[in-house]
């Protein structure tokens, strides 16, 4: 068995509560979070109590992630997380896997979907067509990394980022927010606007009574290929789902769990990893099922 | 630079060659081929000629890539391939991997789009959604596999083998056959029905005067997977492709090739190798670019 803690019990926190519950090679030890919450597991209020765990899957926002992820590796604790800061994982990796490695555990970072299995898809394409134009297109959805920079800005109370699919890889962030009172709409849309998450994108920032009520989970993507292989040319490939984007993202915290406790010392992005090692169960017999 | 031989010039070992060509990182030490065929690289006769190489990619016929992996292997001369009798993919790997370790090299087989590729989508989708059903759907295309191992069977001249996706990975097969002057054409139907290829599918044996005029290797898969992550059903996704066959084939060999000059010695299949290790280039530009 792998012994985990959920570090952060908010949406992905819960999804991977249920993503341990239906594996059987895992077990629960803890819970990680400072809020009050019932739960059939310790809660601890502090990663510094975490002890005798294998793994703690941080289901933080990305902002919290690299801090909190140094101080476990440093106690050579696993860790693993969904940071999705695109321009910033490269970076986050790099100090990871110094950390880890002089402290003799393994860490993956960015494993969600989308940095995650998107990016082992679009690294597959990159195998198959070595020449040619990837797009990834998100949505129509809610992207939880989005709509929790929105809430971390002050005079908001309430927030939720829509993702809207232009084509081609170009995005529309449709914001609906509910202002704490006396807050200045125009001033929470700027500092929206110009925030790192949503400063490459067109951005419309939209004044709403009740977010809860535009409030759904499900998620999609479009990710599409046209290239070549070796002189070959018109070869077209596309990936699509659709989601529940938290479920997914517990989901593939939890086989990256499992994946990490394979690895040797380091930080590892889902593109480094075979793809069996997020499996449970016998290799031979994966092989036989799955190729 | 990595050096290469090709084994076997036909239809594969042409869109190796093409692959190579333009691929940065290889060289094209030689080819291998019993015919007479014109090449800008020595032509040797025989595997036992080679030398003074990395990797020789194998573009043989599924049934004959096992003694001559083996042969390759060991003599310390690591291989890929992609052997397509999914059945036994299992034991031939299992039978590599010990000759491979016992001459401290390494070898990767069933590297294709199916086996292949098609593997890690399925692999990455069980760790997505690890409850569920996937349909792998083929077609419509010519399959080059079925279609040597019709031509292989006596009293055929020429074939072509089409595989019909019916839906819910139920496939049909219509094999068109040209036959050699005297032939016994349902002698071949029922030798080509009772083949390991075909004996599985609903396979349909149709006697045409001109197979050349029928022959276009386009292919194409849809691979599709309904599923759980954690507790959530309906979790929907799909991976389609319209490809060259050849041309992808010969492309996820030179991937692969670059792939196993990375492993540690033994015998492994694509969902066993990181993603990146088919990739040219820095890991870390590889990381800021895909993930």
């Amino acid at each position: 068995m792998i012994k985990v803690a959920i570090v952060g019990f908010g949406n992905i926190g819960r999804a991977a509560y249920d993503a341990i519950s239906a594996s059987e090679d895992f077990s629960l030890e803890c819970i990680v979070e400072t809020r009050e919450v019932t739960a059939d597991v310790p809660v601890l209020s502090s990663v510094s109590e975490l002890k005798n765990i294998d793994v703690a899957i941080l289901c933080l926002p990305s902002r919290s992630v690299p801090d909190t992820a140094s101080s476990l590796l440093s106690r050579g604790i696993c860790t693993v997380d969904s940071y999705d800061i695109h321009s910033n994982i490269y970076e986050v990796r790099s100090k990871l896997d110094v950390i880890a490695k002089e402290n003799n555990c393994a860490a993956m970072t960015a494993c969600g979907w989308d940095p995650g299995s998107d990016s082992v898809v679009r690294t597959l394409l990159m195998a198959m067509l070595p020449k040619g134009l990837t797009y990834t297109n998100f949505g129509p959805g809610m992207s939880m990394g989005h709509t929790v920079a929105v809430k971390a800005i002050s005079g908001v109370k309430d927030a939720l980022s829509m993702t809207m699919p232009m084509g081609s890889g170009v995005h529309r962030r449709m914001v609906y927010v509910e202002l704490e009172k006396g807050a200045d709409f125009d001033a929470v849309s700027k500092s929206i606007r110009e925030d790192e998450y949503f400063v490459h994108d067109e951005t419309h920032v939209i004044e709403v009574e009740n977010v809860d009520m535009l409030r759904d989970v499900g998620h999609g993507v479009n990710l599409t290929r046209k290239g070549v292989s070796g002189v070959t040319g018109n070869q077209r490939i596309d990936f699509n789902m659709t989601i529940n984007n938290p479920a997914l993202t517990g989901q593939i915290l939890v086989s990256s769990a499992r994946a990490v406790t394979k690895q040797r010392p380091g930080c590892y992005t889902m593109i480094q990893i075979p793809p069996i090692d997020f499996l449970h169960g016998d290799i031979n017999e994966l092989i036989r099922k799955l190729v």
